[in-house]
């Protein structure tokens, strides 16, 4: 079978380049470019010294698209740039998955209301499939532009989505307190992440306001069709790359622990990259791969349901659940060119 | 003013030495002795070198303390080795403040039920004061015996103490988020604590059954008179010291956030070493002080309360306060030896 | 072509581990046999959680060895205890690869001085080749028994070796700076590597008697047959994973910059692991891969010359060399199951 | 004693906040301004918002200078912007202690070579005292403009100068590899110190031409009287604060170790902030203290000496050594305000 063609669109950040970690051994597709509007011209590996020896490739400029016969292209770009691509776009060309947070929500006032920005493709938002496959894998399947996860959304939807699913909790109270590694604030350096500031620190940040809030309350809602209200506090671990969230919910109806267990493992039985844990995870245990691991518990003292998940931002909360959502579309098998062992220690 | 005699029993944990550092710097004490059964004869500095031509005394053993006449005495002993020691103490020959958990909970029967042994001294339970200064100066004043809080609780109770008191939230409904340096799981090896396990990991651990769990809820409801129910999650950061608290509530009627932020603000106008702030506070900014740093804001859409507190475990949740402590019974000014900026970056 | 069978004997130390990673990915091997003696009975994946859903093996005792018909055996064994197996192992039976330090040295006598213990199988020592596949990749290839590198010897060896080899430099005069994460210590936790202790820390250590000091003079002789003499510190940086080494060492001749980058590029032009880089390494751009950085450079103002290179230490140091040495020794490619990327950041 | 009138030039960077954070405490001067031309009129906690409650002092711009009847200057300003501050100077304003680079190294002609750049006040370079109190203590006290000593200089020098007085060592051979915490490089955010770039990562940098290579030769030389030649590679610890430098050397005579350890005893016997140890000394035993631990050793088999130190950057190595210099040219007692235990762990 001659191997799928792939573009990346905007390789400089660290989106970017865990795409190409992930592509380049995946044994069905070959990256046909990889653009960045600043750094054309240079070669992909004087970017990322890391792949030096492994990567051949220059950066192009974006117009250099068209010169390929591309089956599908990844949008690394930053929130509000990656529709002023996709409105351009023509379907017939490629398929789109698009990493940034620009088709993630249910409608063009709720992007406006929470991004604090106009949407450009308004008529395009109800088109794209969100791409979160454990959930959506059918829809994913045959969309032509996914709006892949956010990487918080990721930890806490695949968390919460066994609990909501069946009714088992109140949907309008829940709470989830995310903790994230450095990464997850991208590749360019910023005060806030200056090393001597994050070493040793540890700190909440976008508190009431942060975007993926309404990401992951209009996702479960799709998930669940009822009224989903969620309260999420970010923070900051002094790491590079991981998020752990743990949340906090309510019975809508009598459970006992065990019954929550067993119904988590039979919920994702089937799910090659869902590990449902005994114990609570440790970060590390999935670092590199596309494993999500959750655990679930219930508190009697005070009626509650307490989840723990964790996952890699970069890998299951951007570059690795976007290659399983290729998988998807070019019909592959799912987990191909994403079994890879977690890096510990 | 002659100085008043303090000994410190078990000085070869995190907190002892962190007492020793405090203590060395106090204007108006001076230390007789430091115990140590397991590494008596050896010299202070040995065991912590950074203390090298700081400190010049040796360990002695517990016997020793009769050979001087204290004024009080620390005990920086584990859970349950601590009892012993009050139990035969003799309360005319030098007040105790006790910084381990025996003498925190409401209850010789509560004490069996979370820490899984019977306690030896349940006469003295009620005799303890709890030694959270903002909260119970009064009482600590005159304190024959003072149980210091528990890191954890410090930051958490310094957190709600304005809502639980003015009936602002309902108090059977609270969930607490904390995260912690790995040196609150004090100096001894453990493989849990092993560096590389640790390093670029984070973890929730104690999931329902912490016993920081009850001190918090009694506590609190000491301070307010009304049943406290708290979920209590602790996670570990992989930095060496710390905590920050997360806490979400409900209101029990309404507010607003101006109105919870000007209440922080006078709640703890009078307080050195609170510093209500507008910010979510940062770890790093404690570092080394005895600060404890508060944050609170209001979710409308949610109709959530949401604070963010920070101490240094080793600090204002445990010698620290210690001291303060100590200040408070001997008439001192309460933050004398106490005014130390923390360190950043 | 039927899969190589191979044996992992003590596979809970972090090498064991890390050679369960790179060889589930091996397309030409399968694992048959994983022991150990104190956990045998327990699931693989029990020890080392993050294989859960990776590896479905049970630990078994030693003596079930022979119960397969193995090609090759790892031995993840501490020093000490290898060479009790290699006095018993008949090599009719399976090749073996030793990670520890029991075999690397020129004699018995040497590895009392060094080691403090008698070795017991003092006949073997010289039949046992040094793994080095890029200095000694003939002999590798039909060795029965291939000792190991240890990993501050691989990342030492390897920087030096051009130099060495054309009679570049003084070979009695080689300063040699290592800088290691705390995973070369050892899975097992010690007071030395409590993570307390080791954040926010670096410190040498083992200085003028570390064992891999006539590692890397006797393996560095046999390379360039003239007398060799190195002073070796290593330090502890406070990270998880890697070795930087910097070296320090005098021209024999006349020389130039330019010319000794050129001998570097040239002298390892056809190693794909090796990659010699303009620009002093970092740590971080191997990590997880079996690749070594290499950076040279003459400073003429005091007549010396300078490299600093880089490895994974449980990789290139340990697991991946190991791997690439049983690749040599099967006749396969030699970079089969090791091409892959560095896991940055 | 009125107290001695103080003025903290550009504070808005790590030295200037460290400086603040040891003046505060001091009890014999007094800081009646702090400059800041980007931030004048901001609050001083505002920038560094670990000393809300500590410090309650407005930046203001430059020019206010001459309103304050000041004694003694601390110029906490880049390379480069301290000479142009000091050219305008009239020494009988105030004294002043320079904490650049611009007045440490022996003429303009050097400066104009490692700094890349024209010297504006040549005729204060020898004006200026190298302000290492344990070496060049009686020049401090009466020098107008005092040089403060480099991060990396007063590790290298504190740790050669015993060996160079002497004569015991050759003075042209000498090799130093230093490690610095990245507080070293600023308070400004850079790519290069972007939290996940660092973190989990080690690299040297500055091979061959960091500018501290020719102070630290200089003033050793001024010490020794003899020529002397160093070989300086700094290294990036993934830590905020400490430096580490071990140090090579060859022998200008025979010796013997227990001669080296004696002899360095008695050297340092009588300085405070200089604890000779034993051990190779932990950057983290002198965290946030003025000390400067030192350990030398002597290697028979290849006849090298050795030398470990460890400071905090920003305090011996900066902030804590600049009000050391201030001690010695008020004649206070030397150690005033600096008498701090090291924060561990």
């Amino acid at each position: 079978m001659p191997k799928h063609k792939i573009g990346i669109v905007g390789a400089t950040g660290y989106t970017g380049s865990e795409l190409v970690r992930l592509l380049i051994d995946h044994p069905d597709v070959s990256i046909e470019i990889i653009t960045s509007e600043s750094k054309a011209g240079q070669s992909f590996a004087s970017i990322n010294p890391h792949f030096k020896g492994r990567v051949d490739m220059k950066l192009e400029p974006l117009k250099n698209l068209e010169d390929h016969d591309l089956d599908l292209v990844f949008l690394a770009l930053p929130h509000g740039v990656s529709m002023d691509f996709v409105r351009e776009w023509n379907p017939d060309d490629f398929r789109v998955i698009d990493l940034s947070g620009d088709f993630r929500l249910g409608s063009a006032e709720e992007y406006t209301q929470w991004y604090k920005k106009e949407h450009v493709a308004p008529e395009l938002i109800n088109e794209a499939v969100f791409g979160l496959p454990e959930l959506f894998r059918d829809r994913i399947r045959n969309a032509q532009l996914v709006a892949n996860p956010g990487c918080y959304p990721t930890s806490a939807i695949l968390a919460l989505a066994p609990l909501i699913k069946d009714g088992i909790i109140e949907p309008g109270q829940i709470m989830i307190d995310s903790k994230s590694g450095v990464s997850g604030a991208g590749a360019k350096a910023k005060q806030q992440t200056h090393f001597p500031e994050v070493f040793g620190n540890f700190s909440a940040y976008g508190l009431l306001n942060h975007r993926h809030t309404p990401e992951i309350q209009y996702n479960l809602e799709q998930y669940s069709t009822k009224p989903t209200e969620v309260l999420f506090t970010p923070h900051l671990i002094p790491i590079d790359r991981g998020i752990l969230t743990t949340t906090y919910s309510t019975p809508a109806r009598e459970i006992d622990k065990n019954y929550l267990g067993e119904w988590y493992y039979s919920f994702y039985e089937k799910e090659y990259f869902i590990r449902v844990v005994d114990h609570p995870p440790n970060l590390k245990h999935v670092r590199g791969s596309n494993y999500c691991d959750i655990h679930v518990t219930y508190d009697e003292r005070t009626n509650k349901v307490v989840t723990v998940s964790t996952i890699d931002n970069l890998v299951k909360g951007a570059a690795g659940q976007a290659v399983q959502n290729m998988n998807l579309m070019f019909g592959f098998i799912e987990r191909t060119g994403l079994e890879i062992s977690p890096l510990s220690p």
